[in-house]
């Protein structure tokens, strides 16, 4: 087990990286807590939460409370009726929430616990490889609302982030090539060495190289965060893929496509907007094709323009894209021609 | 008009006390803002609503959402409610949230503010002499749970707080006394000169003396609010006479007293307690007795012991008590004999 620091001054908490973690997670944190409420995918908690309450139960009772996988549990509703059950259980200030799932999980509860008492302390116990790269860390919680995704939330960091490589053996290969989308990501915007024939060759069952891979890529993310902790600036980057990306997923009502599959098509398009713009040459934009492609991931994607709400916005202009200025350069730019915008959307839409 | 600046760092902002203030808040604030939601009470709403419309309306679209005056508007709900208009509104970061209306209006707000797209600016425009001196200033933000008030919320401070005088000469006089039990806190655990028969005996014509008043008393708010912004320690002194008080609005389901009745009942018990343990004095009672009953408010209660969730404790020692060691000088105490705490007690209760 490896242990790398997200530097936030007294809000600094370790990210843990490694296999068979989950029978000792009360074991790793390294603060004073009493009872516990898991608040865990049902999926995930069928898996792990045996071990998980067992390992935490040690240190006092403890509450799971399952959730249904999936987008439409992350509402205003679900946390309300968690803040109640979980005020109902006598939850204190110098207890613990824990998160156990993916990035839905991580974000209800990062709310969840940001709103209870106006903060309790809360650990991630990120199960997907997506949540595990990227969503866990960052102290960005939130719920949806109908104008939105994440439209409601908080800053709100964990006090640790646990991340079992050993859960990803259970992944469906398609949720597991999302999260190597945004594998893929770091690897254009930050360290091309991610985009070796080794990772993402990666498959769930080589342990050693997806500690490897996941400890690179958190590294990567604690560095963004550190540097920008409230996201008004630099942490803008780690959207790279992500304006045309949001704007798949919501066309495809959140189900057509998986995020790493939108995002996979919206760095082809930043590729080529890139390319067109002549700050990226065409090489670049092999290497995005070659690396997305050895990760199983698409190039394009079925979507009308006519479906996307980024195509359908009258002010196209003022829409903000990370764009790479060479491989490992990402830079954030808006004010760019319609013609350009439109050109780069449509190759990667079929 | 005056100002007084909570310093809180990048945090800091302006408490603003005058009279007919209403008609220039636009002109008050001190940053750029576009469109404004205004959450308002709808008595207050009624009142004023207009004139910070129309001030606001030269920056940018105004949207009102009227709330129904009453805790029972106070819950996860209704903030969730508020915060789908919002966003269909369109509000963006770049927006403001301004409240209208008493210490629920601002909790709510605040809360809705603190949560959309994880924090926007708001102002705070209390229209109650408790939200004056008390609950507008220092940021925290919430609504209620079943389980117990203000168990869900967040820490988000105001850009700005607006106190109009001119406001409370519409307030019932019950609701006028009930502000005035902060007010004669404040003057027993920091500035007996606020004791004066001037003060007690102002009432909500007298604009200059009420803004006197308003202001010292926002003064020390914002001074003990500036040396613990969290709520960690020292703030805690200002719940003098908030223990039994909270246990006594819990009692009578929070329509029986008002805050102000309950916490002025709680006082006295604090001081009998504080005598009991030979911290205060006689006189030091007296003057608790002499301050509040010239301002109106009752010195023992209509409650039965075994109302009390607080009697009802099989911990009572673990109840955190602010008691004064003489005039001016509150303490927090923990781990009281619980004979004493119910002598206490029953000397307050009718």
């Amino acid at each position: 087990m490896k242990a790398i620091t997200v530097e936030l001054g007294q809000n600094s908490y370790p990210v843990l990286v490694g296999s068979q973690l989950m029978e000792s997670i009360g074991d790793f944190l390294q603060f004073d807590f009493g009872r516990t409420v898991i608040i865990e995918d049902a999926v995930a908690g069928g898996l792990y939460g045996d071990r998980i309450e067992a390992s935490l139960s040690t240190k006092g009772n403890v509450l799971r409370l399952p959730i249904e996988p999936g987008e439409l549990s992350k509402s205003w509703k679900a946390a309300g009726d968690l803040l109640e059950r979980i005020a109902a259980f006598g939850l204190s200030k110098g207890d613990l929430l824990v998160s156990l799932g993916g990035g839905m999980a991580g974000d209800l509860t990062g709310f969840v616990a940001a709103s209870y008492m106006r903060g309790v302390r809360f650990v991630q116990v990120p199960t997907t490889l997506l949540a595990q790269v990227d969503a866990a860390i960052g102290g960005k919680t939130g719920v949806n609302l109908s104008s939105g995704k994440n439209l409601a939330g908080a800053f709100h960091q964990p006090s640790a982030v646990i991340c079992d490589v050993a859960t990803l053996k259970t992944l469906p290969p398609r949720q597991f090539r999302s999260g190597m989308a945004e594998v893929v990501k770091y690897g254009l915007c930050f360290d091309l060495n991610l985009l070796s024939a080794n990772f993402l060759g990666a498959v769930s069952s080589d342990e050693a190289l997806l500690e490897s891979l996941v400890l690179r890529c958190v590294q990567i993310k604690a560095d963004v965060v550190a540097e920008d902790v409230w996201d008004v600036g630099p942490r803008m980057v780690l959207n790279y893929g992500h304006t045309l990306g949001h704007a798949l997923e919501a066309a495809g009502g959140y189900s057509r496509f998986t995020h790493g599959e939108a995002i996979s098509a919206g760095m082809m398009c930043a590729a080529y907007l890139a390319l067109d713009l002549g700050i990226l040459d065409v090489s670049g934009v092999d290497v995005h094709r070659d690396a997305l492609g050895r990760a199983g991931l698409p190039l394009t994607v079925k979507a009308a323009p006519t479906e996307l709400p980024l195509f359908m916005e009258r002010d196209k202009k003022s829409a903000r894209w990370v764009l790479l200025e060479g491989l490992g350069h990402p830079v954030v730019r808006s004010e760019i021609e319609e013609s350009r915008i439109l050109d780069a959307m449509q190759k990667v839409l079929e």
